[in-house]
This record gives C-alpha cells, sequence and structure tokens, in this order.
C-alpha cells in the first residue's frame, strides 16, 4: 500500500514527522506537505503561479516540501511524486478540527477532501493543542494516536474506506484521560463566535485582528466530545454538498467495526 | 433589507460592478471586498496576520477594500462595517463555479459558506468566461443575470430561503443563447481531470504548473447544462458534509418557484 503523509502545519511540524513514524512499517510511505504553514487554507489550489517541489531529508528519511497549499501538494504528490497513493493521512494538526465551521477552512481537512475528488481514501488527525511542542508532551495522548493511526490503515488496507464516506477525521483532546473512548460523531456546525478586534497601529492606522470565541456544545457532537468530554471524536464526511439528489447512505456498520477496532487499540 | 456584495476577484473586477449595479435599488447595498483577487481561495480565513479595510470610490459609490481572502471579507464586513447584513450575493465571477470539487475551492463560493456559517443566506454568481472584460460583451447575457439577480433578491425579500438550502450557486454559459431557461441542477462531482505541467526556469530550475482538463461532464449536472446545453444552472447547496444525522430536507417547492420565477424573469 502507498501511503501519502501530509499536513497543513508545513513539512518541520513535529506532528508530520510524528505521523509518519507511526505508520512508516505499514506500507510505502511518502512524506510531501507544504515547506511552510499553511494553516486554515482550505482547498485553496494555485493557479496563478507556478510550483516548486523540494527533496529534503527529514530525521534520515527522504521527503517532499512543496511551495504550494496542502491541495497543491496533494495534486503534486498523486501526480509527479507517487505512482499510485492508496491512502491520504494527513495531519497530525495542532489544533483540533472540530465544527463545519472549522472543516470548511481547515487546510488538513482540505488536503484529505482534495484526496477524495482523487478517489482517494482520506483520514485526518487533529489535536487540541495550541503549539507543536504540546504534541510531544503526553505520552499517553502518543500512544493513544499511534495505535489509532496504526489501527485506521489496517483497517483501510483490510476492508476499504466505509462506502458512503469520503473522509474520516479524528480529534484528539489536549490530554489523554484514562478510560477515554473514540466515539463516532457529527461535526457541529459552530465551533467559534466569531470576533474582530479593531487595534491602532504605531502609526495611528486602524488594523483588526480575526478571532474566535468558543460556543457552547452540543452533547453528541465532535466539539462537545472533544472540548467537554475529554474523548476522541470519529467525524465522517462526505464532499456531496448537494442538496438536490440522494447521497449515498454511509455503511454503518463498517463505521461502528472500525470504532470498535480503534477503541480496542487504545483500551 | 442590508445586502452586502462582494466577490473572490477583487474591488476591481467589473463583475462585482455589474452584481452592485444590478441591485442596488433593491436595498441597502454594501460594496466589500478583497483589494486583490483571490482566485480558488476556498474558505480560508487569516488569522496570523492582521487586515486592513479601505474606504474608497468605486464609479462614485462608497466601497470597501480589506486585505483579506473572501472568507475574511465576510466577516470583516458583519463584525466591523455592516450593522446586520440579510443577504450576502457573491460575484459575479469571472469562471463559472461547476462541479463539487470546484464549488469546494471557490473563493466566490467561499464567501457565500461563511455568510451561511453566519445564518446569512448568500446566492453566487458566475460566469463562464476567462477573462474580466467578457463579462461586459454580451448585452443579452448581462440582461439576464441582472433580471435574474433582481428577480432572486426579490424572492429572498418576500419568501426568505428554500429550507434546507444553505446556499444558492448560480452559473452561467458564457453566452445567451435564446431560449435559455434557469435548471435546478445539482453539482457533478468533478469537472476537470487534474493535471501538472512540469517546466524548467531559466537556470535550469524545475516548476510546476497545475491545471485541469475538462472530463466529460454527466447529463443533468451543473458542468453539463452550463456547458452542454448553454443553460444557467441554478445549484442549491448544504454546507452539512456530515455523514451521520439526517439533513434537513430542502423545500422543493420553493425551489421550484424560484426557479420559474427566474425564468419568467429572462423569457
Amino acid at each position: 500500500m502507498n501511503i501519502l503523509v501530509t499536513n497543513d502545519d508545513g513539512i518541520y511540524s513535529p506532528g508530520l514527522r510524528m505521523l509518519y513514524s507511526f505508520v512508516k512499517d505499514l506500507g510505502r510511505v511518502y512524506v510531501v506537505a507544504p515547506e511552510t504553514p499553511k494553516s486554515a487554507s482550505g482547498l485553496g489550489i494555485t493557479l496563478h503561479k507556478p510550483l516548486r517541489i523540494s527533496k529534503m531529508e527529514l530525521e534520515g528519511v527522504q521527503a517532499y516540501a512543496t511551495s504550494g497549499t496542502p491541495s497543491d501538494t496533494v495534486y503534486l504528490a498523486a501526480l509527479e511524486i507517487v505512482d499510485r497513493i492508496d491512502l491520504v493521512l494527513s495531519g497530525i494538526n495542532v489544533g483540533d478540527n472540530t465544527s463545519l465551521q472549522v472543516i470548511l477552512s481547515s487546510g488538513t481537512i482540505g488536503a484529505a477532501m482534495q484526496a477524495a475528488l482523487l478517489g482517494i481514501p482520506a483520514f485526518a488527525f487533529s489535536v487540541d493543542v495550541n503549539e507543536p511542542e504540546e504534541l510531544l508532551e503526553d505520552p499517553a495522548l502518543i500512544s493513544a494516536i499511534r495505535n489509532v493511526a496504526k489501527t485506521a490503515v489496517k483497517f483501510v488496507a483490510e476492508f476499504g474506506m466505509p462506502k458512503g464516506v469520503d473522509v474520516i477525521s479524528l480529534n484528539f483532546p489536549r490530554r489523554f484521560r484514562p478510560g477515554a473512548v473514540v466515539k463516532l460523531a457529527p461535526a457541529a456546525k459552530v465551533k467559534f463566535s466569531q470576533r474582530v478586534d479593531k487595534r491602532r497601529d504605531p502609526r495611528g492606522g486602524i488594523y483588526y485582528w480575526l478571532y474566535g470565541e468558543l460556543v457552547k456544545a452540543e452533547p453528541g457532537t465532535d466539539v462537545y466530545i472533544v472540548h467537554e468530554e475529554g474523548d476522541i471524536a470519529l467525524t465522517p464526511l462526505s464532499l456531496n454538498m448537494n442538496v438536490l439528489g440522494s447521497r449515498q447512505e454511509a455503511d454503518g456498520a463498517a463505521l461502528q467495526k472500525l470504532v470498535e477496532l480503534l477503541n480496542r487499540s487504545i483500551a
């Protein structure tokens, strides 16, 4: 199995190296990622300027850095670097990608969605931390992510992606509490109430910072599971935003089986 | 009714001025748009750097240019410029936004989706042209877009957005052929087969251009209607990418009524 490991935090993010190290023995694993952080870039693609690919070594491993967005990176990997990608793993993102609001502008999930548009199964991994270094602080959390990632890859290798599902997004809490479990959960609509902070620069000019304030999460949603319960949310997503026509029904049994296997792996 | 007119081609695009001129008498209309083109920026939002807003006059009309993406622009408009936005109109985009592949990375539709996340009804307008100037070439097309835009605004003012629909995307063909009609259509999955062109710069370095080749469109889809039939596609979209849980069913009768009114307006 040819696995592409990518992200939106850039080639130097510890999350990318972690994800690679977790799955490197499960297939032929390629690391291709943006050369600089591209958070919140959504599915942006670069059509108006040329792109570059740099070969590099990342802790003894051959990797590729691109000058593009996460979506550009998936295309370049699929068209120029890897012969046939069987699975895309995107992450591990610094910051959880819970709620449709965040999903829709997430570069981590954007990369997974571009993969899905190419017909490639894709998983996104995200953790509710603020800084890259925090990814390395909790050995129990690292172990849980490792087990979940390995089990997910083995599941897809054996059974394929559950029917009717394009992308599976996994969101982990900041710390792994004993007894934490993986829960199947839809994404909440919004996570943040949008705010803008108006400031003056030293020369008196006005500038603005966009930020968000957490809104109260609804029980059962990805936001609630990660932020209120400290559990792991598994959110299956479809690219099909059409209101018209019927969507292929998701294979609920396959999703349940995946969740069971993941829970067994972290128990 | 407070209407925000925005786009992703930037404040100087003729499409923005056209859209403003079509609806300016239907409410209090605000023009807020990115200061430079932001095509294919999806729903990217800017969190890592501050944003600016410049007041300017655009053909005698007060307008605002932002340094952000289309999504940033909607936030800045909603939080800083307009008291309460009732409707967002995004476009008129240079290039059609047909297929989920294009929709997911479209800045024009990204702006409309950000509006929907804020609970604001939104329409996106796009035309299958390559250059901004082409928007001005076909008086019959201009007249059709004007009538469609005005009728859509009046519809929302009277009946609200059809239930179960977050964003309505309207895609127009390059030229208006006599008898062309508006058709209700789901978005195709993909429009392009992705390609990459590998080149050498004058110093011998390798660089890449991403581009797409049109794939054969399936009858009944937005791509087919615009590119093969020369008609206008009306595509209702939902933000809800969740595979789990049920989506609110769309109000088909309201959508049919809207299509009828639009067709009457261009007959």
